[in-house]
């Protein structure tokens, strides 16, 4: 199977981390793609008409998408349970915790480029800090409960933070939340040990 | 169990007739809440950093996010498989299926903020072009093969698909849609009969 992907992508990323942690890196081929908002690229469109990275494209053709659905076809994969947990109240706190983390992603990204994609002149600030606050009021909420997220087997969630970090150092060196959010930082630190985490940590922007 | 709602949310939208499917309607207390972006809406936002629509805030204070889990988490609480294929090639193709509806979705509904909500002279031609463009190849792509979509039970993609044609109607009542895609008209007047569907119409905008 074939993965479209780029190191700066915050959510191919996490492709990459889950395929490591379940040990199915080596049956992924990937497949560097290049988009970016207000740019057309027809080749990637007729393959997925949002042109966002990643998707993963199955041996029959058959893509898979996005992100999410693509961990979950991952987990099911290597026996299911794995990455998301597949019963119980834990199950729905971890795809919650996700979808948060998801949702705080498309908005870092919406920041970079309303800042540095968009024409200058034709920037709203407003919209901006909105998308900047719900990133920075979801960190506040994982500040809270970290500790108790790391107690958990190592799971999609906690896989969405690290990207969320590592993307706000990617993107938004000096944002500052390390000093904001010193539990985060301890946490970030000690995912840093895992190889899968460590490998993919984006190139210098 | 309680549901943040409003009857323009294509989202929420989804979850509701989702619950009416699947016989759960008269669990759930619709919570109205109003959201903009660029506009602070502080209570709201401590329930959920993203300050979307909808959520699920379960008995016990859980909050369960976004509305694809959402629909997820009511699924199993019926039984399971049924509007969300529970294994198979099957469950995969309408889990990506739906993602790429939701994908549609969040391209309109940026399409929507760039044409209306944002301060006319800041106003980027190229992303809103690009983000329609999204959509509107994706209904290309549903519209050769809904018929075999429809072939299939009721199912999560085939809500996301009436819930992006709804609000296709809804906000851009002049992109002619229905001419384009004549078999996307034909399933969406089919869906129409069912009560779920039709109750669920967005007000006139």
């Amino acid at each position: 199977m074939k993965l479209t992907f780029s190191a700066a992508s915050p959510f191919a990323r996490k492709v990459r981390i889950a395929a490591i942690e379940l040990g199915l890196i080596d049956k992924i081929e990937f497949s560097p793609v290049t988009v970016a908002p207000a740019t057309q690229n027809e080749e990637y469109s007729r393959i997925t008409p949002l042109k966002k990275l990643p998707v993963l494209i199955l041996d029959n053709g058959e893509v898979i998408l996005d992100s999410y659905v693509i961990v979950e076809y991952l987990d099911e994969l290597a026996g299911g349970g794995k990455l998301i947990p597949s019963s119980g109240t834990l199950k729905w706190r971890v795809k919650s915790d996700h979808s948060l983390l998801q949702g705080m992603l498309d908005s870092m990204l919406l920041c970079r480029y309303e800042g540095i994609v968009r024409p200058e002149g034709l920037r709203w600030k407003a919209w901006s800090d909105d998308h900047w606050n719900r990133a920075w009021t979801g960190m506040a909420r994982f500040e809270h409960h970290v500790e108790a997220m790391q107690a958990r087997p190592f799971d999609i969630a906690q896989i969405g933070l690290v990207c969320v970090l590592g993307y706000a150092d990617f993107r938004f060196p000096d944002c500052g939340w390390r000093k904001a959010y010193p539990r985060l930082d301890a946490f970030h630190q000690k995912m840093l040990e895992r190889p899968s985490v460590k490998i993919s940590v984006p190139p210098a922007a």
